[in-house]
């Protein structure tokens, strides 16, 4: 993270830093004993330079009715070691070598350890948040862990193929993003003790900005530098895959266009380039922006009739650094 | 399976025929709406030949209290799933190409499809057993994917050593085998809403009947056929993989011992002959055999409490069936 992104994000979790605090050492207590080589590989995978805004979002939806803050802290874990898992198999599927500038564990173990340990950090993230003792959570919870799977799943079949929908494209960055951000925020209101309408309100909370978060992250993959991004620009492209902004610009020019030659394997470097350029020569970023801001308009609005205590205020302020982020 | 193998398991399976077809009727409804590709990956997983023994052992172990089966059906088809789940990842790491006589995932459709189906049939097990609505079995069941890929760890981590014991091989294998029989018995008598006694017994037998079901499985990679096992012979040497029969080779030929050589990557073509004619030479398999009787003698007397009725002599006879199958 650069200074001012830290100085921000220290801002916004300021309510809750003590119980973050709590997180990190729950995720850090996790080895088993006697295992020195799972001990190094938790060790790496878990202290990572990540933002920690998953679990931020349980302990903020958590604050709305009062209680002890234990369950939070359990759930807020689960919910890191379940992101810190999909990334580590996601790694994995697409060869990544690096991650947020540290090497990835297939890079450095080999795919095969890395396969189990996704393996083992899903589980260990189920078994956390049945330490919440709560079925609608644990449910929650589950049907999570398949909609990340499935999001995976259906975004390796469709990749090279250039006639996606906007909703088959919504449907995908739900199962992928959205949903994880949805129980973070939806669990830690449950286990607060809130009312049912604290809870909807919340858990469109998370549904709106887990959308507004992925899309983002599509527009940085054209509109980022690698240095901000940590991946090539174009990466989407040249894996195959259709993300909002050259959907638009599918839409805008229906023949000849540069994605459709690229995901037919024609003049590769070429087809991104021109592809790049194309998008950058229109509005499709700012109509992308738009779409993104939507989203996060909506997960503002979903806090119009909460209380205005200091964790509605960092929701709001998180729901606009997801906007503006650059990484 | 061979025939006589069908016939034995249909007759130990009678008394929970109907129940066994409707696990099968949730595993082959599976597949999401719309998802043609996902549909053919979970058709080619589920139709498999396959003995369902862990579905079996939590329909019969339901029995031994009055209840309507539902809920046990559910958790059958989980731990089912589970199993297949694990399979597909194991397949993966280890680059089977074949399993049961059909090719693998990984081997049809890449590894990394491999890794997101795994990923998604661990989560849709998952869910299976959240329709349970029981956390007490909610939790084992998460502990137990917990298990599964923490033995596959520690097998990986521990390969071409040969300094491992007794106990830390019996870890292994409650593990990577053990874990699921036993919670596919105890979680079935839990959901019938059995006594806490009952519980602990059919706990038991299935723990036993687990590790029993492991023991042969290593001594048939020494001992079966290629044919019977459907891998080479000494399978798990080549892999660096320390089990009951090589270690009591160890024991017992401490000096100059093959498997040491084999694990150096000296001869190993010729180290791999020399430790199976030296297994085959001595009471060897004899001795491993005695040890899985001693587990399936324990899985058997857990039974003694439980009433005579048709469940306990299925499980009685699975019970000799794990100890005399030869594949």
């Amino acid at each position: 993270m650069v200074n001012k992104d830290k100085a921000t994000i220290d801002l916004i979790y300021e309510p809750i830093q003590p119980h973050l605090v709590q997180v990190e050492d729950r995720l850090r207590a996790l080895a088993p004993k006697g295992h020195p080589a799972l001990l190094d590989l938790l060790r790496h995978v878990t202290v990572s330079s990540g933002k920690r805004m998953r679990p931020a979002i349980t302990l903020l939806a958590s604050r709305f009715h009062p209680n002890d803050g234990e369950l939070a802290i359990t759930m807020a874990a689960a919910v890191e070691l379940l992101h810190l898992a999909s990334l580590v198999h996601d790694d994995t599927v697409d060869n990544s070598p690096v991650r947020r500038g540290l090497a990835t564990v297939s890079n450095l173990w080999g795919r095969d350890v890395a396969v189990q340990l996704g393996d083992y950090l899903f589980a260990t993230s189920a078994v956390f948040v049945c330490d919440t003792n709560n079925v609608r959570v644990i449910r929650r919870f589950s049907e999570t862990i398949k909609d990340l799977a499935t999001g995976e799943l259906i975004e390796g079949f469709g990749t090279f193929q250039w006639d996606h929908t906007y909703e088959q494209y919504k449907e995908r960055i739900y199962s992928k993003t959205a949903s994880l951000f949805r129980t973070a925020a939806e669990s830690g209101a449950i286990l607060s003790g809130a009312t049912e309408e604290t809870i909807q309100a919340l858990s469109r909370y998370g549904y709106s900005l887990g959308m507004a978060f992925q899309i983002v992250d599509d527009i940085l993959d054209f509109d980022g530098t690698q240095e901000e991004v940590g991946k090539p620009v174009g990466h989407d492209l040249l894996q195959g895959v259709l993300t909002l902004p050259s959907m638009l610009l599918l839409q805008r020019y229906p023949d000849n266009n540069p994605v459709i030659g690229l995901f037919r394997g024609e003049d590769t470097e070429g087809n991104r380039q021109k592809a790049l350029d194309m998008i950058h020569n229109s509005t499709i970023i700012e109509e992308s922006h738009a779409v993104a801001r939507d989203f996060r308009d909506d997960a503002t609005s979903a806090l119009g009739g909460l209380p205005d205590i200091e964790a509605r205020r960092s929701l709001h302020a998180l729901a606009s650094y997801v906007l503006e982020r650059r990484r």
